[in-house]
């Protein structure tokens, strides 16, 4: 009944476990039957008393097995009480949140075409157990302490002389961390917007921030983007007709177009600001990954109009979740004031983290590699694209997405979602309007623009559609 | 200038960034000069190359040197704009916000008898190298993908496994996880609390929470709490007066008090949530170190009226930030959604460490641990705080909270605010009432009770007041 192999590569431990699990599944171990004592059973098997220690508390921790004080341990009676999962699995592409769950919730065999992350096997140098050992040894109390709300000190310096190195004249006290850059504009519009209130945004946008933004309950205004940044006529008229109380946008490598803002329109942006009174909350999430001499609204500004939005979850990993937001110190204690009553605080473990990755240099060497590859990448997936019959405009931006745009004949709707039969998983163009407006766009996630999966399948569609 | 110790403990990397760091400090390398090339350097401290760009790269890191394409390194022009961190240091137990401020950022040189955590030092096994290695290694996969919002499917699991062992009958799609028990009172207040509704809570109970609620534009109103659980007849008048929206409250080791509500008394206040149609959230944070045989609402209740909340944070450690609601399918789609929109996500690194923390069976015998350290504390904790002047009831509970009362004529606010010159940490009795009623009573963390120079400087204060 309990006979284990020697030669197996499985440690006797997991044997133990699953021979005892098997047997309980089996029926073969009924409910409330009394499992051997931990000295017979290592006897039994001729293993350790350690081990099978081990192995009865990894099957109590799943629930199959259960001890009672003094009286050894027994299998569990209730494991019935476990169903197994099933979960509605909501049309993935339909709408801004059930996309972003799709892509957070996504497998490895998923082409993630429609995903705003960079692919797993991209993080391999910072994702690594050597990173993550250094972390828990170097920055013992840091890693496994409360972490403060503001952020971890060491972070918050981290972060300032990297701002600043980029022109940005902030110290760490103008900084607040967050659960990602989604808690920042959360806590910033929970203190800054009223229901009532209008905002601009940009159009196309981040889908998931206008629903963020409707669920304060305020008003959008649309200001189209263009290659050279947000139309300064449209957005001098909302100014006039809504007096609005924010402004979301990002300056460089803007999501979905790819496209940056040019200096001078920064400049106009920030004087509407200042004569309207708005704030401008700036997201910078894929900045680092611009090219060249990078302008930001916050280096001209100098904080006194833009809150500036960062993040680390894209360049380090979606399980990172370290963003942060720079502002004036007034603000910084309403955002934190704002934290501890939403989250308390953040992880000290994941600062610590991001901190180490910073330290060691190892961020800089691996946006530069991140940023040769995606050019390299952005290159082949424009013309994979391109082969399948979907078109670009002539400027494509920078960064990890390509705004591609159907044929008009194209039914992206049901494109999006047969997509799924097919494993792959696409972003159409309506979600990044915030009114929700039919658009032949769809955004494409460079990393994934030559899946042979892909271009077999919009191929097919579109030659359908023609 | 560059001559480094072959025998220094130091290694050569971090010798060569000391070195560079000082002279930058010292003006001795000026704004703007060129560094030695990493094959000069190298050649010149008899380092490999790869030490100097290893160093090189941890001195851009930290701001003091700069590199520009293809031209080498530089010793940067702009740090000047990183000045010191100056922070307001509100009075650390003068409100909720600040006394959660002041013990998630206290140091370990600070008594912290007013906070809510174990010691750092409790948490030694959990807070291991050795177990962080093995989140990597085996669950790389979860631990470095992004995190699916309803949280990680085998975490789900086990803490389904955790609750139907306590007999409350769920299954992993009836969990979420949050970011600690605070997402998820935030969360479920953003989705069942509208301004103006009442929402009753304990008194005295955590005062974080009073503030969380109020954020909502919710009425308050305090249910007193005796040993036996919330006082009956107050409900039910405020049932009748105010027909409240929802009722959060403590099951088991309530705090500050430690007490544990009789079972009779569970199935009259579930009788009441029937009747008058209001939510129970039941906070069950420290239930795990309840000996004995624990009732909980949920179990009776089989998540009818009841919203379970609980969180690994204060067993696992404050650095993790992972807690969980359980409850009826159509409201875990609404936290989930709610959570997309205010974090995004959770951390696939946190989960997957608190996953590896249950399946390896350590979290069953760290609770045993625990709970017997805080028995013996709690008997010495006691002893030596009554030994100050302090009284406590009779029916002291359990858990890590101690509720004491200091004589009429001490001055709590003034004893907390000077503690602060003493590096103790206190919490007064007033922030536990939700009304901000004037209260004898403090909170004392059992872990603590026993440091002499809180027993010193307690003794000094209540003999002053005598």
């Amino acid at each position: 009944m309990f006979e284990l192999s020697r030669d197996s590569t499985l440690p006797l431990v997991d044997q133990i476990v699953e021979r005892v699990a098997r047997l309980i599944q089996h029926g073969q171990l009924a409910e409330g039957t009394r499992l051997p004592s931990i000295r017979k059973l290592a006897k039994l098997v001729g293993a350790s008393p350690f081990t099978v220690v081990d192995a009865y508390d990894r099957l109590v921790a799943r629930g199959l097995i259960e001890s009672r004080a003094g009286r050894g341990f027994f299998v569990s009676r209730r494991r019935s009480g476990v169903v197994a999962i099933i979960e509605a699995s909501p049309d993935p592409g339909a709408n801004a949140v059930s996309l972003a769950r799709a892509v957070l919730s996504r497998t490895s065999d998923i082409v993630a075409a429609g995903s705003g992350f960079l692919p797993d096997n991209w993080y391999g140098e910072i994702a690594s157990n050597a990173l993550l050992s250094r972390v828990s040894m170097s920055r013992r109390p840091q890693a496994w302490s409360a972490c403060p709300p503001q952020g971890l000190t060491e972070l918050r310096e981290q972060i300032a002389n990297k701002l600043v190195q980029q022109g940005i004249a902030v110290s760490p006290s103008n900084i607040v961390t967050t659960a990602g850059a989604s808690q920042a504009f959360d806590l910033i519009s929970r203190i800054l917007l009223s229901p009532g209130d209008t905002v601009l945004v940009e159009d196309p946008s981040y889908f998931v921030l206008f629903e963020q933004l409707r669920s304060h309950h305020v008003r959008l205004v649309p200001i189209p983007r263009r290659a050279e940044g947000p139309d300064l006529e449209a957005l001098e008229a909302a100014c006039r007709a809504h007096r609005p109380r924010a402004f979301f946008l990002q300056t460089l490598i803007h999501n979905p177009t790819g496209w940056s803002i040019e200096p001078a329109r920064s400049h106009r942006i920030l004087s509407l600001a200042e004569q309207y009174g708005f704030a401008i909350i700036e997201d910078d999430l894929y900045g680092d990954l611009h090219e060249g001499n990078a302008v930001r609204l916050a280096q001209i500004d100098g904080l006194r109009h833009v809150i500036y939005v960062g993040s680390f979850t894209k360049m380090i990993g979606p399980a990172l979740r370290v963003g942060f937001a720079a502002t004036d110190s007034a603000l910084v204690s309403q955002i934190i004031e704002r934290k501890v009553l939403s989250t308390l605080t953040g992880s000290g473990l994941l600062e610590a983290f991001v901190s180490e990755v910073l330290a060691s240099g190892r961020y800089r060497r691996h946006v530069q590699q991140v940023r040769a590859r995606l050019t390299r990448m952005r290159t082949d997936s424009l013309k994979a694209l391109q082969s399948t019959g979907v078109r670009f405009d002539s400027t494509t931006g920078e960064g990890i997405f390509l705004w591609g745009r159907l044929p008009e004949a194209a039914n992206l709707d049901s494109i999006v979602s047969r997509g799924r039969d097919h494993s792959i998983l696409l972003a159409k163009g309506s979600l990044f309007s915030p009114a929700g407006e039919p658009s032949q766009h769809m955004r494409f996630n460079a990393a994934y623009g030559t899946a042979p999966e892909l271009v077999h399948y919009l191929t097919q569609c579109l030659k359908a559609a023609a």
